[in-house]
């Protein structure tokens, strides 16, 4: 390999019948775009084509028209329709032929697993005679890397697992090698408890600063994310990040709850297990979301001890002692209710924190005074006073539950801060 | 619109740089898909390509080779990156001209809402003067349908709520009455309770007997589908897909548990609603996912009393009056602690039906005698006896708590189906 000149673009094209119905979704393409990235290669399209010989080559001279780089996933396997390698062989003019030596390893690999290998697998044999052939630790299928024309073509399996570790261990150092000192580097700063506008307004003028390295902001229910990219020479890229996060850390302060992909469960977790405190939860309207976010954490038992749903208002007064008056006086969404719940739970239990979360997240149950999305939230602590928040969440009852749920554990994160 | 031949199949092209980041994924062509299914027209290929007018240009003209129809999402916004409109019009040789009643009105809507409108916006009321214009109630920027040299394209938003109106109000009713009196019809057949492979097996014989209408099956933790598919006339295809059901209810029987979309806890909803009866959980290793699925349904306090997670043995003890001896001498992953939690809650939330679930999801926590995935269930009934049951699922944490999770619905719907 050494192509005239350092290919920076890339296309990419997922082969697959299957991939063009409605219930399937070509997923390697994100990952590879992200790979690609690292290395200083945009994708520039991508596409999808089922697996037709025509179909196949037709694509692929579209695609190195529009990028030196072209990246084939799928149509490697050992049925009938899997017709990539030929198709593309014939379309360079490469010369397919069929590699005894891997044949008879093809073979005894099957055997070693009391398997007869069947007439079809032969072709998973055929070698590109002008290509890199790219060893599959993973698969039967090798994977080609060809140079034609100024063009190169990378054909790689369709299996995630068996596509990716292709890339890890055979293409991308080689193509971080050419790259040459230059890297892209990324960071995604993960924000709660405001939403995508404050945000926004915090750090436009940090924007401004750092211009030259365009910020991606991502809202979802409860969350916001700013993915920071930089472009250049490693330690540079490191300190240019360093830099830009310091600034953003000056204005949102401890809204910024993550730098390295841990989300907000995880987060809290990892507090409370710093500082050797349990926590319980007490739930109506997210009716166990809470919950499930912190045990989707492995290791979670350590410091969850665990949660009371109570839908129903006879479970709030049976299990978390909320009082009836409260219930009759203030209702079941109010900021008594939240406070009795998180106090009844962290008593019950016996934690050290407790977050109660009572509210409604529709789509029936809403009034003038207290609509849809309107939901109260209580943070008891040991031997600490309580908090109490009101929050009025737009969109669905996904969206209420979701956001709610992270305003829970949001609520949680800054209790543990304090104390 | 009297195209000589009817197309039967499609090309989709998604327009917009930022598809092409691997943080987005276009969604459209899936919804599109499976459209245009429905009325005889099966998509051959997808492609993503920047808001660059070059590209765009290139990909419609190579898009028209492989299909008579071509349909393109996105980049008709008033940004100065939304080239789809000009690029496409130079590129078919079609004429633009600025409609000046169509502006007016633009500027009247703005005006109603109390916004200026930015010069940019001018550039939406750019009309192809060949095209048929396609209203978009939802939004600014119009849809075109476009006829030339025997080729169609449909110009369409990519913001999805804008696309789905005009495809629903203006594309799809055209379309299917040139597709004349045949059409797609689907059902999926869901089922729980069975991994994959034994449904397979029990459905073979069913699979044979109906080759000619293609059977797909998808499996996800704790569930099964069948998606059958009929194409023909209105009528055949309806008694076709009854026929298909009563042959898959006929090996399968109860396991299905829907045939209209509904999943599982929407079904027990419906089930427990229909039967006036109410139901509450008592949840270890799921953590609060089995409510959290219960109440992901609208309306479920109507039959849903709540949840405990009692993910600390003290809290079964606590709220559910499990015995320390059953603690001691089973352990908390047994069939003893399992039916003494579903008796807890069925006693303390006053529920006609209670759920126990407690097992080990891992990644830590597994021994020879009760490995990772191990997990115990009780379903405890008001005057009736309870039933146990155990299960090993295989996966990581979070296939083990969502098959669980599943698993612990099934064993509701099938109390509720026996009592």
């Amino acid at each position: 390999m050494s192509p005239t000149s350092f290919a920076r673009s890339a296309a990419i094209i997922a082969i697959g019948s299957e991939m063009l119905s409605h219930l399937r979704q070509d997923t390697n393409s994100l990952w590879l775009t992200e790979r690609l990235d690292e290395v200083g290669i945009t994708v520039v399209r991508k596409s999808i084509v089922p697996d037709d010989p025509g179909a196949i080559g037709d694509e692929v001279s579209f695609a190195a028209r529009a990028a030196p780089l072209v990246l084939t996933t799928g149509g490697l396997g050992p049925t009938a329709d899997d017709v990539t390698v030929p198709a593309i062989a014939r379309r360079l003019n490469l010369t397919l032929v069929r590699n005894q030596e891997y044949l008879a390893k093809m073979r005894e690999r099957f055997a070693r697993r009391g398997i007869p290998m069947a007439a079809t697998n032969e072709k998973q044999a055929d070698f590109i005679v002008e290509a890199r052939v790219l060893e599959n630790p993973r698969g039967t299928a090798p994977g080609f890397w060809i140079e034609r024309d100024g063009k190169e073509y990378i054909i790689l399996p369709g299996v995630p697992l068996e596509m990716r570790e292709i890339m890890e261990e055979r293409i991308l150092p080689a193509l971080r090698e050419r790259a040459g000192p230059s890297v892209a580097r990324r960071r995604v700063l993960r924000i709660s408890g405001m939403g995508e506008s404050s945000v926004e307004e915090l750090v436009t003028p940090v924007y401004a600063k750092w211009k030259e390295h365009p910020v991606t902001i991502l809202a979802s229910p409860g969350e916001v994310q700013l993915h920071l990219r930089v472009v250049g020479e490693p330690e540079e890229t490191a300190r240019r990040l360093d830099d830009m996060e310091a600034d953003f850390r000056g204005v949102l302060g401890a809204r910024i709850f993550s730098r390295e992909g841990e989300d907000l469960a995880a987060s809290v977790g990892r507090l409370l297990r710093e500082r050797g405190k349990t926590l319980a939860v007490a739930e109506s309207c997210t009716g166990g979301m809470v919950a499930k976010l912190v045990t989707d954490v492995p290791g979670s038992s350590a410091y969850f001890l665990g949660s009371v749903v109570s839908y129903a208002d006879a479970a709030k007064r049976e299990f978390l002692a909320v009082e009836e008056r409260t219930l009759r006086e203030h209702g079941a969404v109010s900021a008594e209710t939240a406070e009795e719940m998180a106090r009844g739970a962290l008593e019950r239990f016996g934690a050290d924190l407790a977050v109660g979360v009572t509210g409604i997240a529709g789509p029936d149950g809403g009034t003038p005074e207290k609509p849809v999305g309107t939901v109260w939230f209580a943070l008891a602590r040991r031997g600490a006073s309580s908090i109490r928040k009101k929050r009025e969440f737009l969109g669905d009852r996904l969206a209420v539950r979701q956001a709610a749920s992270q305003f829970a554990l949001e609520l949680v994160r800054r209790g543990i801060a304090d104390g």
